[in-house]
């Protein structure tokens, strides 16, 4: 499935590769390959990701392999899709440039974008919330940046066909949704030993209720079903706390391969599910020096802030009569002020009903499926990472079950307090 | 936006066009245009039907114009339809060959399909069921054709790429989705007096109440929602009594320009919410002779005898494991047997509600909005049209607000029974 003329950057080739890139080489103060330093610094199965680094400043190369890295070359994989995180970094970057790494050049034959290289201190979130690190914007950026996004590729913000000559274009992603369909919403819930795994045998049992518990399979269904036949927006597709760089201050989201037309929750549930499974994973890091009882209410409470001010700034830019000019619901329809409030109001619950939902079977996934997270996987205890885990999936039942059970996000933390 | 090249076949230009395609001739049993009578037999405003009779037989010519005919060109409208068009009943032939007219050919260029020329006696249901027909194959030919193209064109049947695919191509057919989407769900609820009529002024007081019932406007902006933004299944998009031609024992689906992926209750919906205000207008129809009591029900049999007739056959190709292929509901996921049948109850439950409210918004729409329906349109006195309306009214707003009330069909006659 790789475009003719393909082949990866390794062994050095990057270097002489970016040093054609008159743009590029700018920012890296050189047209010289000997005046440049590479290095592979991918976490991923699917992807190399180089920091080409000259004299002036570095910047960072991504590209597609055509199969699955751990696999090998059985398990092939669209290469198409570097094209489509080369669009929506550049939907995302038009939206929310602060929170973006802007994309310097993209080239389709080696499936290959090169970015704005996210200096250090910034890690990846995922690390800083295993080490114990607090970040005092990142709940609102996270907020602003979903709040726009979200709003500003939807049905609320572009007429009907605007939105379906977009729905067209990444319906093309489809690749990339069979996986997330996978993984996420299928296997999980079947017997495929070669694509699930879970702490065992502590969560033996675990595991069997939840494929026999046909209450939560009918709503995942209807979960699976909204995934693949909504097209409220246009997703981020991958929005977990891996794909998100931090320091204090500063947030960005990267790597949205999985971008497509879907529905909102899914985006909003990725980092929800995220957070609650990092709050959750908090006692297996904890030491006596370092309780980490107050580190993961810290966490819930970033959820919530989290939530609570997408929700505050999704509204405002609904409020905002130039934003307006959707179909979804166009001026004239409800009458401005308390009308208008209460089908704002139908919506934002729908929305978190659904983010809710989203967010379950996305901790489930990540406890019983193939891919599970390092929040986790790091506490070396299978004891009690067992009981994490045991924590998380209780949250995880009543957010795909009982969403209805839940007023506000705040709600969804207290659960997560009381929960031993 | 008519292509180049294109020219309208008025003016007998149709015959000459016609005797130059060889497979088309054939039907009509000669290439002589002499030998070819034509004419025209449109009765919409957007597209031009000729009737070419042969010595052997007759055919269909469909073509498009660039614009809406009543208001002439200052509304211009997209030649693409006609493509959309060809494609749905080349779809729907394969899935239903007996209740879809086989196309012959199709031209780009003039924006025109050739077909089987649909003999009399069969005629425009909404025709017959104005003048008392019965038909005693209606009911099950419909619920036919609704229960395998739409299952067979869903996620029930299809894979998700399969499906995305496919999504990707009917999204095209935008503009004719912003046509229903506007004079469905946006116009009957504002004030537009250049795009909404209604018998005045015995309905003004009843459209007064529809602009100001927020509960409703809250409803039909989530049903405007799922028209844009889901893609469940291929719809026919304009599915009336004015889109199905009939004789006793005989039925044939016509007319599919607006066909796109979207909620399969929009055209459930559209064929329940025809036949209900064909039931409604039969006291303007009735006479001393011929009281159209019985009649009325006799409607409402059909529509009920539709409806379970399509739910048993949606359900009989679900329960088909050779037919379970989607990625909807994947074998493995639920047992086979009274699992599979919660996760087919749920979702029937579901598109049996959405099924309701587009009936009550299309019913609502035909008695307040631009377009309305012959079969009220034909009661002269308009105490009686108004009264017919008001019932048709009454029915559609309990459709539309109250879908949980219904729990089946049934309930739905029995509420057009009781109502005076
Ligand atoms: N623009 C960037 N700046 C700095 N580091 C980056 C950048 N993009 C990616 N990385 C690093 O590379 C890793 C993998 O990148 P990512 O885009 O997530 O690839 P994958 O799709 O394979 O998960 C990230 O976790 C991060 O550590
Ligand atoms: N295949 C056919 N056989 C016989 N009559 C047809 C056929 N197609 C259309 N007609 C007649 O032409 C009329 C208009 O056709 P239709 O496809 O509904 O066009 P429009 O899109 O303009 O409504 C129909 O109501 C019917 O009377
Ligand atoms: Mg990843
Ligand atoms: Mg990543
Ligand atoms: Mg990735
Ligand atoms: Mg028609
Ligand atoms: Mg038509």
């Amino acid at each position: 499935p790789a475009p003719v003329g393909y082949y990866p950057l390794l062994g050095g080739k990057v270097v002489d590769y970016i040093c054609g890139l008159a743009r590029v080489a700018e920012f890296m103060g050189t047209t010289q390959p000997a005046e440049v330093e590479q290095s592979e610094i991918g976490d991923g199965n699917m992807n190399l990701v180089f920091i080409c680094r000259g004299p002036k400043g570095a910047v960072i190369v991504k590209q597609a392999l055509p199969y699955v890295r751990c696999v090998g070359e059985g398990w092939p994989l669209t290469m198409e899709r570097a094209r489509f995180e080369y669009m929506a970094l550049a939907e995302e970057y038009k939206h929310c440039p602060q929170f973006t790494p802007e994309v310097y050049h993209f080239d389709p034959t080696l499936g290959a974008l090169v970015m704005r290289y996210i200096e250090p201190p910034h890690i990846i979130l995922r690390q800083g919330l295993i080490k114990g690190y607090t970040y005092s914007t990142l709940a609102a950026d996270v907020a602003t940046f979903l709040a726009r996004t979200l709003f500003l590729t939807s049905a609320l913000h572009l007429t009907a066909p605007e939105l379906r000559q977009r729905v067209a274009v990444w319906s093309a992603n489809r690749e990339m949704c069979a996986l997330t369909e996978q993984v996420i919403f299928t296997d999980p819930y079947m017997i495929r030993e070669d694509r699930n795994r879970w702490t065992s045998p502590q969560l033996d049992a675990a595991v069997a209720r939840i494929r026999g518990d046909t209450q939560l399979k009918l709503a995942v269904a209807v979960l699976k079903e909204k995934f693949m036949t909504s097209t409220q927006a246009l997703l981020h597709g991958d929005l977990h706390t891996g794909s998100i760089m931090v320091k204090d201050g500063s947030t960005f989201c990267i790597d949205p391969e999985f971008a497509f037309y879907g529905p909102m929750g899914f985006d909003t549930g990725a980092i929800i599910a995220n957070l609650l499974l990092a709050s959750c994973s908090q006692p297996g890091h904890a030491t006596a020096a370092e309780p980490r009882a107050a580190y993961a209410d810290w966490i819930l409470d970033q959820m919530v802030a989290l939530y609570t001010g997408f929700e505050q700034e999704f509204l405002a830019l609904w409020s905002h009569e130039a934003n307006r000019k959707g179909d979804h619901t166009p001026q004239g329809h409800f009458a401005a002020g308390p009308e208008l409030g209460l089908a704002q109001s139908q919506f934002m619950g729908r929305l978190f009903s659904d983010t809710l939902g989203f967010a379950g079977a996305k901790m489930i996934r990540r406890i019983i499926g193939i891919a599970h997270v390092e929040d986790m996987e790091s506490i070396k205890d299978p004891e009690q990472r067992a009981a994490c885990e045991r924590h998380a999936l209780a949250i995880a039942h009543m957010l795909v079950k009982e969403p209805g059970s839940f007023a506000s996000i705040a709600d969804v933390a207290a659960l997560a307090r009381d929960q031993p």
